[in-house]
């Protein structure tokens, strides 16, 4: 948020402003990939959350490309959002005692995440359009696609593997 | 989450846990939603969020109808993400002075909710499935469906109306 009240006048400025919340938000998904990489059992699924670390550090640097094209310093912005999602799953984690209920929760979290930044980017995407930046909405579909792709690929792993082992 | 450390330990407890998680998101939601009908302004919008505060209140009948079918009492969990991606969206339209801005930013606010819910109802139903549950199941795609119409007509709003208006 802005230190000063009322400080988003114009769909640019709210643009801008959330471009700023998802780069924050990419930050502490690649912070907090690592743990749930570490507490997944699943090979497949910890296989899964690599890829995504790697993808999601992609993701941050596309990001920085669209504040560059867009004229606008690199910074992220507090995001409770993101900051609440990541603390539940957290908590949930760490709640869980048996390691195949432990992976459908950290699938559970994950998703979160996924359908938070799919949100995101979407309206990203649309604001970038209407402000006449279809460059830079074509760098934030990328984006877009491989949370969309993750999110798919997470259920898969749910719904083959994860939760029946855990029923 | 849990008063003692490690207390889920079967995906029943999971779906428990997540359940008493949605019921406490979906009553904070009654809670946010009057909030945002009086500061929308697009009239569209604005009747779109009051048919979802009486949509939202069924869902809570509905996640109580679960409780009972499921034999537990019916009971929230404080959930942390929930409670930030409300906070961040009263945050945001404290900070947007224009009116069709605001319009804008709220959409995308409702929208991060509309996908917040989206997520969990789908891994509930796919966990009551697996749990043999498919009448748990039933009433919980009802409100998903709700969940999907709500982000949809969002959509809809925003790309037709609202957005044009705040460029």
């Amino acid at each position: 948020m802005g230190l000063f009240s009322k400080d988003i006048k114009t769909l640019n400025d709210l643009f801008v402003h959330q471009l700023k919340d998802i780069y924050y938000a990419e930050q502490q998904i690649v912070k907090a990939l690592p743990d749930m990489i570490e507490k997944a059992t699943n090979a497949e699924l910890k296989a899964g959350f690599r890829k995504h670390l790697e993808e999601t550090k992609g993701h941050v640097k596309r990001v920085e490309e669209v504040f560059k094209m867009h004229g606008v310093e690199a910074k992220g912005v507090d995001c409770p959002a993101i900051d609440g999602i990541i603390k539940e799953a957290k908590e949930v984690a760490g709640d869980v005692a048996d390691k195949t209920v432990l992976d459908a929760a950290l699938i559970a979290a994950a998703q979160s995440v996924e359908h938070y930044e799919i949100t995101k980017y979407g309206t990203l995407i649309a604001w970038a359009k209407e402000l006449g930046r279809s460059d830079c909405a074509s760098v934030l579909k990328k984006n877009l696609d491989e949370e969309e792709m993750t999110d798919q690929a997470l259920t898969k792993i749910a719904t083959s593997k994860v939760n029946q082992r855990a029923a």
